[in-house]
């Protein structure tokens, strides 16, 4: 996984930072000229040099652990072996960061790392960050964000690619990665049709982002391909979060007539229709079924019965892009056909929060 | 906030990314050669140029918008403006993104940027990170964990600061911040003990971590204090999470003669707490008081009745361990006084998870 170059001088440990050796070392070593090793190890275009001299050089450089510096290799060569991954908040809140995760990991397989900045939705800072990470000479650029989005992005180089991660671009085309928000709204009111409800509420946030509606259409069609019918009573905005949930599903408890399932558009709102259940003593999944969405880690198996619910495929997303990055900073998506665009599947987790209907 | 320098150049927006202008631009316009130029923006030391000229050349630069080569730069200055943040899984787990935050928010404010590697604990990865880093120029590195702990960090070119963050070191002496969990597990049993209980008990991880310790300490000099009976039997080591916490007070509520109170090792503990209470119709906090340690934002003001806890200073922690390293960058904390090792205070977060005991 590592590459070669890499992993010979951390066999060295650490030694390297104690005492490096100078570019005159590999020369004396090789028996050729420092210029000459320059040429080799910095791959300056064009230059020519007879294919035993090269294997010199490189071995003896190999030998002594020696690598040429990396900020005057940058301005040579344009490649830095790094990847700049700016994002909101995708850092800091605790949400998306396998997205973090997976976009590493993809990147250090192909032996690059990945310099991240944290904006913090500053965009004072977020152009800074931009400008140094492409003076640093990233290879391309990843512009994250925490929630499923429709993006902004600050104009750039248009030498180095950028991929957006989480978001959709406000206008133009970028290659972008979002969860496919439709599918997963649908599988999860599939999931409770299949189980037989009929009456199947959904609540959302009331904040206008994408995920609201997309999971609302996934919702209708797989309402519509049941032969179930639609019942806009059902469809509730409330706050964020737990408290949302709660008020949410409390009052779809107290209708005369109330759904026998609710579609949570979060886990966090599902652990409020949790609460709203359990203070009118309808059980969880033997009088009401409820699905979330996200699968987080710090809620989902948590909840007591265990929340079935839609995964966020953060961490696929992270290496998708990252992927998708270093075919664009290669060139050879045309070869090899990938897509620039990507719905990522949302995957049904079951827990044990869906049952049949009591009535 | 922002630094002259920086700011000038915004508000010429993003023209320079189109069109640069050369040193050969702003030595025309300044009347003098691009050496001078290169001397004063890239402040050689020890280059004299008379004062006059000095003004002139930056204030050509600034009207073209004009910036040296940075990386250029920082081969000549040995500074970047930056500040590298390796994290073991700080960017990529839901616990303490905040220190991201905070670190940020205390390098902007002395107009730098935090460059961060989210290792995954990959320790190839790790050394790759620093090596990248040092070589980057970054003016030191803060070194964070996800969880309080005992670090072992790779050896450093002693001229570049270190910090640790959420950690201490395994040996030796490195400037460090971790929260002050002595006093935080104090404060936490504290308000339980003025609440007038006096069977509390204590439910922690099973993971040998500092903080189950040092709380454990808090929770017994607490006891003490109050004149209160240390009881063994009701200090438990459960797996992590709330299915540990559901376990552990569960055990905790069939005993003979249960505790009136318990002090949880984390919100997501305390989040199994309530579900045993639930269970067995015992009340939060009629018939029982819960307090639980971190103040996570999808739990503690989730749980109903809100949870009574002890907040982790993650934002504080980030900001302390940026202000310490550019101290350290510029030599002045022996002339401030400025403390190298910091107990960052764990502040009491009240809401309704605590009354008197019924019996």
């Amino acid at each position: 996984m590592l590459p070669q170059r890499f992993a010979k001088s951390f066999w060295h440990g650490w030694a390297w930072m104690e005492k490096r050796s100078t570019i005159k070392d590999v020369a004396d070593l090789a028996g050729v000229s420092p210029s000459t090793v320059s040429v080799v190890l910095n791959g300056v275009d064009g230059a020519r040099v007879a294919e035993d001299t090269r294997r010199r050089v490189t071995e003896a450089a190999e030998r002594l652990g020696y690598e040429a510096h990396p900020l005057a290799r940058g301005l040579r060569t344009r490649r830095s072996q790094t990847i700049g991954f700016v994002s909101d908040l995708v850092a800091s809140t605790p949400y998306a960061g396998q997205m973090i995760q997976g976009a590493q990991d993809a990147a250090w397989r192909a032996g690059m790392l990945l310099l991240m900045v944290n904006t913090g939705r500053n965009l004072d800072l977020e152009r800074h960050a931009i400008r140094t990470l492409l003076q640093r000479q990233v290879d391309g650029i990843i512009y994250a964000s925490m929630f499923h989005s429709i993006t902004r992005v600050p104009r750039l180089s248009p030498a180095r690619p950028l991929v957006l991660l989480n978001g959709i671009p406000a206008a133009g085309m970028l290659p972008n990665v979002v969860p496919d928000e439709i599918a997963g709204g649908a599988a999860a009111t599939t999931e409770l049709l299949e189980s037989g409800h009929r009456r199947i509420a959904y609540v959302a946030e009331w904040r206008d982002i994408p995920a609201v509606e997309l999971r609302l259409r996934g919702y209708r069609e797989a309402l519509e391909r049941h032969g179930a019918h639609f019942d806009p009573a059902l469809v509730l905005r409330e706050e964020p979060g737990a408290a949302g949930g709660y008020r949410g599903v409390s009052s779809l408890l107290d209708l005369p007539e109330p759904p026998t399932a609710v579609f949570c558009f979060t886990d966090s709102m599902a652990m409020g229709a949790y609460r709203a259940a359990a203070e009118r003593g309808v059980r969880i999944p033997d009088d009401f079924s409820v699905v979330g969405f996200d699968d987080h880690p710090l809620i989902a198996s948590s909840l007591a019965p265990g929340l079935t619910t839609v995964g966020l495929p953060h961490y696929e997303m992270g290496e998708w892009a990252v992927e998708t990055l270093l075919e664009l900073a290669e060139g050879t998506t045309a070869m090899t056909g990938r897509p620039l665009q990507m719905l990522m599947p949302c995957p049904l987790v079951r827990r044990d929060s869906v049952g049949p209907p009591s009535r």
